[in-house]
């Protein structure tokens, strides 16, 4: 069963059978609000687990069932929970990193274990035969399976139900809810109830808090697959406590502390003939394990709410974590199973109510474009002053690290939905100054030199051409600074720790460049954004993005000369940066008529696509970077990203043939591609090429099952959800002060709505196939807020919706092409969602 | 105490206590002939075992002393007696190899525990008093040290004799001489001497055949360290046999079978009241021991003569080992010490009737030149069909790799000296031919893509772009068969091995380029000899060796059609080799009118050598790469060795300018820059120059101490010692089927001679300051052969001496500079030899 099985020109992809997270008809409103899982899907089981699960930022739990067996990952994590692991190189080099750092499983509060009438039930098992077998299911109301679970994404619950068939003929029915609360520091709460349906059953359920659970081994020559250390933490104590108990672990080499503890509140009995459970606690280093024995008449149900707290730290003694891990239990006590639900969805109404797009015509894609924004704000709530790594916390992929995917992807829709989750965001990178400073000593390089992964503000790349080399990731930091001050108008915060940013960023490029004879300015040796080329001359998009950084650094320095002195910047530096950025070169093949990726790479051989087989994707576990780096294969947005970024440096021509140059040498090997394709393609007019694009980035964590998704979702492609809808379809950019919007909708759209944040105000757009209706949503009496329409100025007044029409775009000409197989699949046009893993063919578009 | 004092310009390096390899005056005749330590030197102690190392191509012993305790280095090697290592990566990549291979020391038969009244002498315990109070010393004529060794290089053997004086008050005289034997495959011989001087002693002597020795934990960055196993060698059989035993083990990955036997023949007592040596014989796994326990009276000694026979293999049982082993030494024990001296000797009397070159007016030089052809002899005279290793058998430095040192310069000098040891070589590469197919297959080439290093023929190079990247390797061994040929005249081998090696590295060369949209030839993203820069496009070197390699290939197949049609080589390949290899793109700055070592270099931003301190070089343990690699900063000749290779692509006044260039940009961070910039420079009329590189080159061993030699000598530095002299001062170069000379002497020279094959014939070159003279050696009644000198034919008839001046050079121009303090040191002009460790300052010229 393929995915897609259309005609060339689509993306080709291997025969996998999917799960069905979407009913066989199109969702309806309600549908849109949820991804649902109907029966088991063992082949995807470590997918789904990321797709379901739920984060605070703080604290991460992956969606595995209760009963299940051992996962593939650790089902827990604390954002900052860490181990150290040494790096080992065949051949040691000058500045190598000599430390990885690892995101390890914190003890797991996921696990139960039932047993009916003595008799263990395992769904991972895939024992699929008995679920089957159950007469009926309140939950599954699609087909013949027993097993359905819900990711609420208003509620933000995870909502699970089953029916179990004993071999003694009794049915027991399961449901839990699940939620890591977003109010709260790292709770995780589950309801947990098992009912007898037909016959009186005895049932004994243990709720388990578990450390360092046993992981299967990994045999793999993907350089993506995470790190699993055996056993990271040490116990140190182990505590019984009424209806529950506390672990408490440090890891060997980092000395963090971390402290887990459980309790359980258990219904009364619900009728008056049933048997009062029997409640008993053992603990042991690694594990609590609370049994609950009770006799269940038919109808009769046990209901269990678990509530699990964690506190870390690398200093506090562990009384003080303990103290503070019971008080999170005690506190999410008295608010009872109820309460946390409602404060639950309280928070989230308040997100949606900010930041939901509504995007009508297309149902499937707004179920994901949800899913996008859920995830995003799982992401960040309650990540405060820590990095948001590249999988989130709902995967331990890319060993848990954050990379330049936060400052360039999540950070500006945080600060244009969340600001204070953004600013914290940059308050943690700054807090890594110091080390950035250090490693750029280390470097032989100036100011400050970031890395490229990591937990703790240290390097942590092992391989160094697309690791320490790609410096870009500086001026992305730099650019965050930038983009969110110009978007929130938070001087304070530039004053606290932009400009600091700005100005040691900017002495690394001004470190890292020279001027030639001629007077241009060059970075040479760097690695940009495309991995598939390496230690180029004069990447455009590092090029672009420095000039850009050392620009900001000189108008920041300007515009606050007190902090600027005490940083010790004098005009002499400001002079070399306003002169280095003048004279930044920039890449151009005049014959092409194009902007070179870097210096020669339009005179690279180009890759052989006709004769890569569609197995050979992704080509770097099939091909040497000894071939890619010396061809004209681009794994990623590279140039494209560039004039995303920066696109004041292109003039339309110089973007509509740059976009067509390299859109049909990127195979698109990475999930950060799509959304920079969908913005410029939406920019130059190619509006069905730009929703394709969308949609890729949008569906692909619920649909490129398996194994895509396997160590966590792709956060910095969800992030470009948004970027793509609303800076491409919205044609949303910072001009400056103000907000400037050109929008346009695909054929497929009938609307599209989003909100924002600007300096405070919130604004909401509302496109149509004609208009564009902007709507300050504050209350009546305050400022106007100037923004433009189609280079329009025009000054909203709170409260007064203007209505706007959509000028007629010229012809783009024909739509770039794709490197054969490796365009994005295009789109239904709206009607026929259909179930992942049965799209029939002809689905696809056939260009 | 610095090595050189001399002013700038002069390298400078940092204060060393070096040995004193030379007397204070200026070595004789005879001692230019011997390397003397005279008193122990423990701070070079690694470094003169390697010195000391004897060898012959089969097995290599270090030269430790006899009752040293343990040392840094495992101390015998079996050529190609290696181990398995799994290669990690931080993070993994398609293609990277995955297996080490890691030379291994197989057991030690040179250890000697001695006991005089009861108590053990540990002279590397560095208790030089008591090796210092001997009242007097046979050995030492110079000092007052009671220790001395001599490498004899005309006799073979190394020569040790010490005085030691036991607490009680009694001395004893030790003298050891062993020799690896070059006329037998793997025999160690040993005599070992002790005599009581004026007291009575009581004298045990343990010999030892040891496996597995303990070796000391070392902790370093360095990327040239080498791997040290623990424990390589896994126990199958130990027996007791007479005066010796036998030890037999295997590798537990690589499966090798090493056994090891030993055995003793003890001379008659010397007087009759010497009291008869009681001997017995302790074996355990690792471990044979043989004690011998003796009275001595004042003048009685006790003589031992201790041979060890190897033998290995992977497929041969144990039984078959043994045999061999035992026969070794029952064949070795029938000639006896004397027989064995004599064979050693004879042999040698034979190399250096071929192979001595004299080079009167520097008898330093004069001594370092014989000791590089001493131990180029060594790492070749029985290495068969196996590799040479970068360092030979005289340590474990690089892992015991091969690289393409072997084939760039040790090949060239065999094919001169040794015809038939480089056919054997060739023979060997030939073998992994297989092995290197099979890795351009994995790499997505074509034909045969050769290791970067190796044992056994699979690729263990660890950092890719200094490894798999640099595939001038394949090119390096198509020139060894192309020169070999042109030397020889041995079609017979061009048939059996040569031009299979042709064709598949042309057919990889084919792979590789492409042609651009002018029609040009390129070669992109590979490596060349220079490590400071890599992944470049076009390398110069590169491209001129893949161009010799292409055309080569051509060549021989026509010469060869029938075997070229067995190798599937067909007409259009032919072509499209010609086409390639015509269109060759050889990048090449029209501005400062020299060639770029790849495209774009000469607009990399300079290297701040002035801020370059000293102690920062080797700069690769100083600066990242991500440093090196974007500047235009040389590790090692690069364009330099592409006009020593290919010097017909570039005009005079190409090769002046581009060697003035390189030249100031080349630090020389590797052994292998020194021979060429010498043979370049003296080229070009700089004859000090070139001077002062090649006694760079001859010296290093000797005097860069510590610590540079500790894991082995720099055997392809050696060998360029040779070529420079031949291919620097004799101006010879390969003029298709005839040699040609340019003979020119440095001021501090009044004679160079040397001796050389040309296609069978032995031919004798003497060149003093105004003449040159030709001598045919073969006997009177052959064929004239011609040769040319200073582009005059002239056809020279056997036995026949021709005598021709030389004539007057044109003005070379101002001497090239070099960076600030990365110059050669400048030779004192013959007299003042002065030892190592004690330069004065003022020796150096002062330029």
């Amino acid at each position: 069963m393929s995915l897609d099985t259309g005609p060339a020109g689509a993306r080709r992809r291997s025969a996998i059978p999917g799960p069905r997270l979407h009913s066989d008809r199109a969702p309806a409103g309600a549908e849109t609000w949820e991804v649902r899982e109907v029966g088991l899907h063992p082949a995807v089981r470590a997918d789904l687990e990321s797709v379901f699960a739920l984060a605070n930022g703080r604290l991460g739990v992956r969606g595995v069932l209760e009963e299940g067996g051992a996962s593939s990952n650790p089902s827990s994590y604390l954002d900052g929970c860490y181990e150290e692991q040494e790096l080992t190189y065949p051949e040691q080099g000058y500045g190598f990193p000599k430390q990885n750092q690892v995101l390890i499983g914190v003890p797991d509060g996921t696990r139960f274990a039932l047993f009916v009438d003595g008799r263990p039930i395992d769904p991972s098992a895939g024992d699929t035969t008995s679920w089957a077998s159950s007469p009926s299911s309140q939950a599954s109301s699609a087909s013949g399976s027993r097993h359905e679970r819900v990711l609420d994404l208003r509620a933000g619950t995870l909502h699970r139900s089953s029916h179990w068939t004993a071999p003694s003929g009794a049915t027991v029915r399961l449901r839990s809810t699940r939620l890591v609360s977003f109010t709260r520091p790292a709770v995780l709460a589950i309801r947990y109830e098992v009912a007898a349906a037909d016959r009186p059953v005895n049932v004994r359920l243990h709720s388990e808090l578990r450390a360092n659970p046993a992981l299967p081994d990994r045999d793999t020559d993907d350089p993506r697959a995470p790190t699993v250390l055996e056993r990271p933490l040490l116990a140190e104590r182990h505590l019984a406590d009424g209806h529950g108990g506390v672990l408490a672990h440090r890891t060997r080499r980092s000395r963090q502390r971390v402290v887990a503890a459980v309790t359980h509140l258990l219904d009364e009995p619900e009728t008056p003939d049933g048997s009062r459970p029997e409640v008993t606690v053992d603990t042991g280093p690694d594990l609590v394990r609370v049994a609950v024995d009770v006799r269940l008449a038919p109808g009769q149900r046990l209901g269990v709410t678990k509530l699990v707290g964690y506190a870390m730290s690398e200093r506090r003694p562990f009384d003080e974590l303990i103290t503070d891990a019971r008080a999170m239990l005690t506190e999410a006590a008295g608010r009872g199973w109820a309460g946390l639900l409602a404060e639950q969805r309280d928070c989230l109404d308040g997100f949606w109510d900010d930041a939901d797009v509504a995007v009508d015509g297309d149902p499937q894609l707004q179920q994901a474009v949800r899913f996008a924004l859920f995830h995003l704000f799982q992401a960040s709530v309650r990540a405060g002053r820590r990095p948001v790594p590249a999988k989130g916390l709902t995967g331990n992929g890319y060993d848990g690290h954050t990379m330049w995917d936060a400052e360039t992807f999540v950070l500006p829709v945080l600060s244009y939905l969340r600001p204070d989750a953004a600013a914290a965001a940059l308050r943690w990178r700054h807090a890594t100054l110091d080390q950035a400073r250090r490693r750029a000593t280390e470097l032989r390089l100036a100011g400050a030199a970031f890395p490229w992964r990591t937990i703790d503000g240290r390097e942590c790349s092992g391989y160094w051409p697309a690791g320490t080399a790609a410096l870009h990731v500086n001026a992305d930091i730099a650019a965050a600074v930038l983009r969110h001050v110009a978007i929130t108008g938070d001087y304070a915060l530039l004053d606290e720790i932009g400009l600091e940013l700005l100005v040691e960023t900017a002495r690394l490029w001004n470190r890292v460049g020279h001027f030639d004879e001629a007077g241009d300015f060059h970075l040479h040796g760097v690695t940009g954004p495309d991995e598939y080329t390496a230690l180029g001359n004069d990447n455009l998009f590092t090029n672009v993005m420095a000039r850009q950084n050392l620009l900001g650094a000189v108008a920041a320095a300007r515009r606050l000369p007190e902090r600027a002195r005490q940083l010790g910047v004098d005009a002499s530096e400001l002079d070399a940066w306003q002169a280095a950025a003048e004279a930044m070169h920039l890449p151009y093949d005049a014959v092409r008529r194009v902007h070179q990726q870097c210096a020669g790479f339009t005179a690279l051989r180009e890759w052989d696509f006709a004769g890569t087989g569609d197995d050979e994707y992704p080509l770097l576990l099939h091909y040497p970077y000894l071939e890619l780096y010396r061809r004209q294969v681009v794994k990623q947005a590279d140039v494209v990203l560039a004039m995303q970024h920066c696109g004041d440096l292109f003039t339309p021509e110089q973007k509509a043939r740059n976009f067509d140059y390299y859109h049909r040498r990127t195979v698109g090997d990475s999930s950060l591609s799509a959304s920079a394709h969908a913005i410029l393609a939406a920019e130059l007019g190619h509006l069905e090429l730009g929703y394709a694009h969308l949609a890729d980035s949008a569906l692909q964590d619920l649909h490129e099952m398996p194994r895509q998704s396997r160590d966590g979702l792709h956060i910095a492609a969800l992030a470009g959800v948004w970027l793509a809808l609303v800076g491409g379809f919205g044609g949303l950019r910072e001009q400056g002060d103000e907000p400037a919007f050109a929008p346009r909708l695909p054929a497929a759209l009938t609307r599209l709505e989003f909100s924002l944040r600007w300096r405070g105000r919130r604004l909401r757009v509302t496109v149509t196939r004609d208009h564009a209706t902007y709507l300050l949503r504050d209350h009546a009496d305050g400022d106007t807020l100037r923004l433009h329409h189609y280079g329009t100025a025009l000054d909203l007044r709170p409260g007064t919706p203007r209505r706007l029409p959509l000028p007629e775009l010229p012809d783009p000409g024909p739509e770039p092409a794709a490197p054969p197989g490796r365009a994005p699949r295009r789109r239904t046009t709206g009607k026929a969602v259909t179930p992942v893993g049965t799209v029939p063919a002809g689905s696809a578009d056939g260009r």
